[in-house]
């Protein structure tokens, strides 16, 4: 059902993006078309690369996950780049973090409370992400933020970069940790389940469809962000509300759907690995990766956040490990943690 | 014994609030007195509620309680809301919230600890305060203190209504999920312990005690805010320190009694239920309350706090986490909890 | 062969020692030379401790290690608090808890990991250590910081003192709380394992060469203060970085050797004890004695760091909190705790 309407908006969308930007329709219309393209073309991607995940098997699958999970997001942010819109790419950054710890973890909390009294999920996994939430956003953004005060603008690039590769290093060590290593350590039967499920499109549909999906993203991604300027203007939003929260909700919207689907089928394991996984993706792979990508443009990018972003990614996940870290949830919990998203929202709103 | 006490207190103190201030005795007698006064009045109020809660059966025995419970300290802010004095509400909250946190919490753990080696509490339960406290005061009260610093009085104002709504809609959200969705859920015999109780006064005593202690708290209330200004001067604590220290033990004092009192009978779900659920219930509701009834007076409170209160409040609510998280407590973690508000008491005598 | 190691250092180190200072030789050569010295000594100084702990039985043992644990580095900051060197102190304060936590506790999660799949170590050992991290670093550190913005420097002192104070008393309340109230408590074979170990000198030797290189060290630390200025213009370092990172990591290398050892053997309890109850040794008892007895010099040391100081210290408390609290380590979680110093190494290095 939801798979349709995707296509139906895809198969609009598409042509749309294309006529109304040779037409000049208005800005604000155009942003709407771009925004709820890319979220149908995300869709399709998840789907392709889920595909791929399935036929090459878990470990290439894994990898594949982790590379391309946050594709979208990674070009927008690539095409923010190149216009200089620095500002808008840490916003939107925020906002992923804080979107899928607090809007797509709460939302799939409280679904799946309204259905099932207690909800659990694996607590090993749930502690190895804590420590990796910590080390990402607590450690490795807030040093930065707090030290580049007393630095000078190279310096500050240069701790940058340093701390980048470091993350990618860790996050690159994640990876070998749980689909290497320790694979199997911690779960019972995660790989019986794996098994018994069939991929959607073959491999060679499969790739095609990420390809095509990609370019197309591309294309109607340089064109969202040239929009940004003038519909902050109309719309009396600030570079930092379009990012935080528009932004990181069209590159998400995708994922946001299909964890809380998965809350209500009660597969509580999938949806805190989307939810908290897609964070450390972004965190680990997607900032640093963007951070060293921007050396090679005019401006480059230093790992620094501003200071109500940091605060609000720090208290994000501060507040998700405490109620994450014991393996179970119910609708209460998913309440608080959406009520944290709507008081950062109307914070970044108002700025 | 205790309930004797608190009897002769009032019976001598009421009249004296009276007569000293008609014969204008020294400013810093009639303080001593009103203080004493209020902590006797409190504790017939908290008898007075729990009887109710009794007659009225758990239910609205819970919502009854997470009204009334700190009647007095809300009597005493919004007298000082209307004397202007809003740097006073703000210190007095984060008393509150420490002083629940770390003098109640550590003196229950102590005290009851030098009687048992190890006393343990539902853990559940204080897994669950975990996640509010995080929510009250790391998300909700330390986003509007950091993001105000780039926004206009207005905005600020502003965020802190939206806030407040917020804070209020998840305390009854939380009603909801203890004492309707969730009762009984995480805990074993609680509703055996609870039949077996015979209520102190009859339903009409009780309530004609409440609605009298109400009344004669918020009279002293009223003289007492006058006082502050004098007694600061001459003993030269600070407006921080009467708000923070003074007028935050004096409306908690008899909570205080009967959290330790609880500990010591090794009863540690209601000692731990005192001191924290008196906390979110300062944080979750007195607190925004507080904001919107400011709105009718001629200065409104935003809830913004300075930054050596929410340095406070925020060290107070981790340290209690981590040492609570457990479900378990010996003298040495309330040593630890005690330690903490000293450094805190030291700290703002300073300031 | 470590030992064999560390004594040629010594044969070699202190007769260089003092020729080279005689001779006037280079002022890098000669810093590098009283920098394995005290290494070497530092190593014998741990032997000659243990050995007297085994003698005189696990209580006053327990004594004598939370005592002459840290002597060496307790030494080095006496001799730079004469030097006025107080910035040096406070930065070798925060790389011993930053280093104790990150460098030593993950080099040996990381290479104990490598032996060995899943690791464990008490669970109630953890939560105890977790609690008083949190009380000293996040509670008595930072609460000076953020109130001595408002306050004159003698209020700041004032408040410093009373700090100290609170500090050592609750220090010593742990160790009656370890030692005798709750010894054995949460432990099952501590005491048994203890009897079976040999000391591997007698008590007089002991006793001989603690005092002995206690001596020495005195010596040599006293003669190093003194090269830290020129190796700081000579190599480009600033103060911050030969604090935190050099003197830190020469203060206690004897110390990361052996847990790193322990590790290895697989003895989690003994190498976190090591880890975590260094850095709470230094800041619970080093840090304050070292406020004390700088009121005897000419310049007091306030208990005030620098903001990337305890930026550091918090989120390092923070990160081995989470990834220590549930008792269990692997590879990967070292590798996490060492890239965090890592960055935070970088970043000293370019402030």
């Amino acid at each position: 059902m939801m798979n349709r309407i995707f296509l139906i908006m895809l198969i609009i969308g598409v042509p749309l993006s294309v006529i109304g930007g040779l037409l000049h329709f208005p800005t604000i219309l155009m942003f709407i078309i771009y925004c709820l393209t890319i979220v149908a073309l995300a869709s399709f991607m998840g789907r392709a690369t889920e595909s791929l995940t399935l036929v090459v098997g878990p470990r290439v699958g894994g990898l594949l996950n982790a590379t391309f999970g946050n594709a979208v997001e990674l070009i927008i942010s690539i095409f923010s780049l190149k216009a200089g819109l620095i500002g808008v790419v840490l916003a939107s950054l925020t906002g992923s973090v804080i979107g899928n710890l607090l809007l797509v973890g709460g939302l799939s909390f409280f679904i799946g409370g309204l259905k099932f009294k207690v909800q659990k999920f694996n607590v090993f996994d749930a502690r190895h992400n804590s420590g990796l939430l910590m080390f990402a956003i607590i450690v490795a953004f807030v040093i930065p933020e707090m030290f580049s005060q007393n630095l000078t603008e190279t310096k500050t690039m240069t701790l940058s970069v340093g701390i980048a590769i470091i993350l990618i290093l860790l996050y690159i060590a994640a990876l070998l940790f749980k689909l290497v290593t320790h694979r199997g350590v911690y779960t019972k039967d995660a790989d019986e389940n794996v098994v018994t499920e069939e991929p959607e499109w073959s491999k060679g549909k499969a790739i095609l469809i990420l390809a095509l999906a990609t370019l197309v993203v591309a294309y109607i991604s340089e064109k969202l962000v040239h929009t940004f300027e003038t519909v902050g203007e109309q719309m009396g939003w600030t570079e930092l509300f379009i990012g935080v929260i528009i932004v990181a909700i069209v590159g998400n919207a995708a994922e946001h759907a299909s964890a809380v689907l998965m809350a209500f089928k009660n597969k509580m394991d999938v949806a805190v690995e989307i939810a908290v996984g897609s964070t450390l993706q972004v965190a680990m792979f997607v900032a640093p990766l963007l951070v060293l990508i921007s050396l090679f443009f005019s401006q480059s990018m230093p790992l620094v956040f501003t200071v109500p972003e940091i605060i609000a990614m720090v208290t994000a996940v501060l507040l998700n490990i405490v109620i994450s870290n014991d393996g179970e949830s119910n609708w209460f919990e998913g309440a608080t943690l959406v009520a944290a998203y709507l008081i950062m929202g109307i914070g970044f709103y108002l700025l």
